[in-house]
């Protein structure tokens, strides 16, 4: 299980020259075991988001995970978390069968994003939280947010990029946190997601609580794979993966949620 | 009510070729007044600490702040926040009598300490939170918390460099919260604090926490001005200070409790 900060870096996923959190990783590894070594996650992160409990695989020659008493597993940890940048750390780290497959096996994935919504901007929380100045009407967002609940066609909510993965998925959580005056959290746990989802989705429940679209514009977009039925994307550094589950067990942040 | 990070700055106090909150909120006002105008805090905070409410007040020509309509003043924050860096934001700015001193009006301070208590480093949480590798005992630490309530003596709990401010105290809130799991916070308000006095009860707490002193020693130490009774100072970047507290109105920020 592994925890970054988006900020600093290009996305999860290796590209030839940037900064990426699989680069980062892989490294370390690479320098504690001397082989190199291919991490897979469960899906990609994108520039600037961040993941408190992103999971991965990578299959390392035997005699370095396997048959690892407690404390040693703890102290490879600690290892790998002294050479690694301080944006990201290793927070567990697992045997699993060959079966296994961080991608493949995942069946949940669960986002937050964090909004402010204040007239004033944030000192404090500004890395974390996107700032909507104008207020945003909550009961109407959170009736939409409710809409997306259920197995539905999310191609209105993909970025024009992305033609690989099914746009059918199933929603088993979306809901609207208002924590505290002007602090919002917008939880989304599915199956899986297309590219840009959970963004777009945003983008277009703030829009909603705008009254720049109308309160069944989630619903509409549901019915009809049209871009221009859904708002923009929302910037990355409110968006972090908090939770990839698998059957049989489940890696989760406790720090998070 | 000001908000800062307090991570790239030499504390809130002004003090010759160092970057310091009043340094930046002094020059954003001489900006927008053409006049040089000293900013008062209602308290110093140290080289690392953050605010989500600080109270300061400032004494400006009168017809750049007299009479403001309520979008005027939101106006002038907007602008000063305009002017001022990322790290520091002014959220609420009120005109108040002659006889108002952010100091000396002040009948109350609330801080809050935070702590991650997890083996191995966090990414997301490194920045706000104090990393205690080994595991805390939080019902013991809870019950010296407690203890800290009422009228005391708190000369154990001052670092040596103070020899101003009075050593008696009373303290309204001292309480530890788990908020999930490994994440802690340590809540306290009191009419005032001596120089130091909430990082050192941190780090008698968490040497309580580790078994390294008894339960008890929060008491002894209210009993005797011994700072040999008390443990370490604690770092800066747990701490934030939360609230002031005025008669007749407060300020305090909604947006960390």
């Amino acid at each position: 299980m592994i925890e970054y900060s988006g900020k600093e870096f290009h996305g999860s996923q290796y590209q030839e020259g940037v900064r990426t959190v699989q680069d980062e990783i892989e490294k370390a590894f690479a320098i504690l075991t001397k082989t190199k070594s291919r991490l897979h996650f469960s899906g990609r992160t994108d520039t600037g988001v961040s993941a408190s409990a992103q999971v991965a695989h990578i299959d390392l020659p035997c005699q370095h995970i396997e048959g690892l008493s407690k404390p040693q597993m703890f102290d490879l940890i600690w290892r790998l978390n002294g050479i690694l940048p301080k944006d990201v750390a290793i927070a567990e780290l697992v045997n699993v069968d060959k079966s296994f497959h961080a991608r493949h096996s995942a069946r949940e994935r669960e986002y937050v994003y964090r909004i402010l919504n204040k007239p004033q901007r944030s000192a404090l929380l500004k890395d974390t939280h996107l700032l909507v100045r104008q207020p945003l009407d909550l009961q109407i967002m959170q009736d939409a947010a409710a809409r997306l609940v259920g197995r539905h066609d999310f191609s209105a909510f993909r970025s024009t990029s992305d033609d690989i993965s099914s746009p059918i998925c199933t929603i088993n959580r979306a809901e609207l946190l208002n924590l505290r005056e002007g602090v919002l959290e917008f939880w989304i746990a599915a199956d899986h997601f297309v590219y840009n989802m959970v963004r777009i989705i945003v983008g277009t429940l703030i829009d909603i609580g705008l009254g720049k679209r109308g309160a069944d514009a989630i619903s509409q977009a549901l019915l009809e794979p049209n871009r221009s039925l859904t708002g923009p994307t929302a910037p990355p550094w409110g968006l972090t993966l908090n939770a990839v589950r698998y059957p049989g067990f489940s890696l989760w942040s406790s720090g998070n949620n």
